[in-house]
């Protein structure tokens, strides 16, 4: 393919809104285009690594017997009001109305579409397993679109569902697929990690995250020998080292503070360490949204450094729902003070509280005495309040240990893909059932997995890339060698040397890129750099005098003379590419 | 693959709404499932030759240098005013506001957003020529989607977008698109005629349409040796054969006709042919929405057995839209009358009369008298009423001749392609524009080029199939082979026969799906003529013992028993598929 056959423009300054390497390499390069906000235009390059990178997902999936289908891209309201997501889903799902007045949405998501679409015929256990899967155009109404395709509106995804009789031949798809992940991320030569993850509106028990591994992750991981996680569900060992060596209560003292409202002022007011402050907040549980507040909030409280993480609260106390901060006016009903000087020494509203376990075992709390610019020295556990219980309710952090006693290490990483066993949640709410070899009604197991297609390519691009450009890994590059023509193809004896050179690289099954512009050597390079196939020949009359040849390696900066008459006998260009 | 591992279900009865042959097929395999009115999941056959025929298209486009992109579902509402046609298009476009308030819509097509695309680099002569094309989902908010994919809301469709520099290389770029999509039909081995067109909602003045003929489809065609056209806009050469034999005009007079409100009635009345009548409409200019009855409204007369065309008055009389057809109230302003007693004499409102070139030469008309209940005979031309204009407003008929005098033959068909000479249009007004080698500013000229990808396949069903079932050719059918397993995969004997047996398939690149349910054989057999893959193989013992299998031709019925050695060693399958 020839450059003046297709559109692509690249660009030397770095487009407004970008702010993370791969979106401007990506806008730079001219391989992506944004139509509107959180919307692209894939060009031909692109696409073609896209098609690359489906091809491998649809080999690995068919190698596992998943088949593929495509379902639509517009989904009308009763399906997701059958699960229950309708609303759930809220501001993520795009709604709209037809002229005949349908309520129809942009799919996020197709559980509750391929529930009703296999509703119909799988009626035995003789149907299952069934595992089908789609690349399809996905939509989510992001209120803040950023990162290019790392967080897009519109954007293309695998998404695989399973369907099984039983817990064990559900948990044996799920890991046929989580085999099947592993194999594409190989293939794809990236650093990634798998983690245990939040399983979020999709729902389900157990869930992993696939992540690509990047400083511009949005997400935290910790990862350990033994056990990984996203930083919002991992685990926490009790912290035995911290523990308390004054075992005596003291007597409570109230003292004064003055304008301190934060544990940070607090510290800094009383010259010790933020880690040795307790802290309170105070959460809404929304599963009980209508309930006085008595009955809805509740107080969690821990070391003044620790982080508390909505997910894991939700999961400590089996909520529904994530509970939401308590807003001031909520505080101040409950404690009689505004936020920076409460405490969990006689509430106003008596509402339940529960510690971190890092609290075990520690003595003679400083906390708020909920008296605006007091606070209590020497607040004790049992005596001083009731606690309904303990729990893990604080973010891990690096060096923490995990569940074998090693310490976890710390990455970014963006998550490429997530696999959930649904169990029969779904299937319950939308009446999805088969008769067993007894005849007796079950609802169907399910799995659901997804991959996102464009944002794995932006991932990778942000993993792999330099100050001068992307550098593809071969089987996901646009095209394997970008040929750069020195002088122009009007030369006779150019174009003679490059039939013979594609003569040689269709023998090779490598395909190729011809830069064929009427532009500089210097502006070729620098855009051959930009879109960073992996291979460079130059094909300029200087070499050619010496019947030569240019390749260059675009990872390594390697250059090579070849005779072109070597390449066609036994020299391979793709030595190059490992 | 094996049945088993996907989800198909096949069904006995006629589905509900399902009212042509190839919709009901395509429900009856279970090809396809109705997710939503007009909108549906393609399980993984339907899918199969959905991709084989993507990939045919893509092939012909480029060997003419058309080159794959991927542009996005969800457009924004600038782009579409900046073309004018954000409520040109109405209905059919499907409106939504995000959650921040961006107003957007799903693209029916997508000339203004391929326009913004290449608006940033298309600067120079040198940029051109291009040709993009894309393979994406369209959605068109049909208020009566039918015949399933036919006309359904959410479609697949191959869109492809030239820019050129000057008409005459426009012209090449059109060319080249015509024959691509001219090598497609002709490679799926369907029946198709290539006809004039209108441009519709898309514009421009130059459009052709490709129609895959069936006796259930939308479109009238008329079909000569010299010229095709939809009847919508065929042009009509002059009638001298019924050009009037009476020269001699005579006195107008009055005569009573009660009751009568129809053309049909008053021949039953007067005892002669309708076609022997006069007809007069009167229609509203809907570029002048605004402007006065007087300045907006206008007549067209024509033969009583004659229908008035909208395409062609609007093409005629150099409208921007089409006119609708005046409403009751308007007519009584203008006529004093209802419609039914209508005619040009003595207006009341005076607009201009328009007359159908085949009242050429015409005298002596009967025509309403503009008071209920009354006619006149010998009303004339220029005597009785003004003529503003002849032109050729109304549809051409069977048997009328073509520009060499040819007859036409009338035809149905379903629109499958559609090509548009766009000229600049568009460019003009959204802006697209490139210096010339003089470096002066010039507007792009477009074409624009559909192919409805879901819709061919439907189509060529629909010509295609026999009461069992359809008929897929070759060259885009789900699988070519369909292995009928009479008895069970668990005799050793069949799983090594089938074993053998795919891989000479595999030797031969044939695709093959098993049917490997415990069903009976008249079951399976029944499902295979329906489903309708071009060769069926059946593999029982009872043919084993002989150490043969019997294959069956789908189209033709033919059925062959074959040594199993024989097919290994010189036998092609392949022989059978022509």
């Amino acid at each position: 393919m020839k450059w003046s056959e297709i559109y692509l423009k690249t660009l030397k300054e770095v487009p407004s809104g970008a702010h993370i390497s791969s979106h401007i390499l990506l806008l730079r390069s001219g391989l992506i285009s944004m139509s509107s906000q959180g919307i692209y235009v894939y060009n031909t390059l692109f696409l073609r690594s896209l098609q690359k990178l489906s091809n491998l997902i649809k080999k690995e999936l068919e190698k596992n017997q998943a088949r593929e289908i495509l379902m639509p891209m517009v989904q009308s309201k009763e399906i997701w009001e059958e699960s229950g997501r309708w609303n759930k889903f809220e501001g993520l799902l795009l709604k709209m109305e037809s002229r005949t007045g349908a309520k129809l949405c942009l799919g996020p998501t197709h559980e509750e579409l391929i529930i009703n679409f296999v509703k119909p015929g799988l009626s035995s256990w003789r149907d299952m397993p069934l595992n089908l899967y789609q690349i399809q155009t996905k939509y989510r109404d992001e209120i803040r679109p950023r990162f290019g395709l790392m967080r897009a509106r519109e954007f293309l995804m695998k998404d695989a569902y399973s369907f099984d009789t039983c817990f064990e031949t559900a948990f044996q798809s799920y890991q046929k697929m989580f085999q099947a992940y592993q194999n594409i991320f190989n293939q794809l030569e990236v650093d990634y990690v798998v983690v245990k993850a939040d399983s979020g509106a999709i729902g389900g028990n157990h869930s992993e995250e696939f992540h690509i591994l990047a400083k511009a992750g949005e997400d935290e991981l910790l990862v350990s020998q033994d056990m990984s996680a996203n930083i919002e569900i991992c685990p926490r060992q009790d912290a035995k080292k911290t523990q308390s060596s004054t075992p005596e209560l003291k007597k409570m003292e109230k003292f004064a503070t003055p304008h301190i409202k934060t544990i940070d002022q607090l510290a800094h007011f009383l010259s010790i360490e933020s880690k040795e402050l307790i802290k309170i907040l105070f959460f809404i549980n929304q599963d009980q949204n209508q309930a006085s507040l008595k009955n809805k909030a509740f107080a969690v409280l821990c070391l003044g450094d620790d982080e508390v993480s909505l997910f894991k609260v939700k999961k400590e106390l089996c909520l529904k729902e994530q509970p939401i901060l308590a807003d001031k006016e909520a505080v101040y009903k409950i404690t009689g003070v505004e936020p920076g000087s409460c405490g969990p020494h006689k509430l106003k509203i008596e509402v339940p509280i529960y510690l971190d376990n890092y609290l075990k075992g520690k003595r003679n709390f400083i906390t708020g005495a909920n008296e605006e610019g007091f606070h209590f020295k020497n607040v004790n556990i049992d005596r001083d309040f009731k606690v309904k219980a303990f729990g893990d309710f604080c973010f891990a952090r690096e060096r923490d240990l995990s569940p074998q006693g090693f310490s976890f290490k710390k990455y970014r990483g963006i998550e490429v893909g997530h696999l959930f066993y649904l169990g029969d949640e779904y299937s319950k709410k939308m009446g999805l059932s088969y008769l067993d070899k007894k005849g007796k009604k079950q609802f169907v197991k399910m799995g659901c997995y997804g991959l996102g297609v464009t944002r794995t390519l932006q991932a990778i691009i942000e993993q792999k890339h330099d100050d001068k450009g992307i550098l593809w890994p071969f089987c996901i590059a646009p095209f394997a060698v970008h040929i750069c023509l020195i002088d122009g193809e009007e030369n006779s004896r150019i174009s003679k040397a490059q039939e013979k050179l594609i003569s040689i690289l269709d023998k090779q099954s490598l395909d190729y890129f011809i830069d064929n512009r009427k532009e500089r050597p210097g502006v070729k390079f620098k855009d051959a750099d930009l879109i960073g196939l992996p291979l460079r020949v130059n094909l300029g009359l200087r070499d050619l005098e010496n019947n030569q040849i240019e390749i260059f390696v675009r990872k390594t900066g390697e250059k090579h003379k070849v005779n072109l008459s070597d390449l066609e006998s036994n020299f391979f260009l793709t030595k190059f590419l490992n």
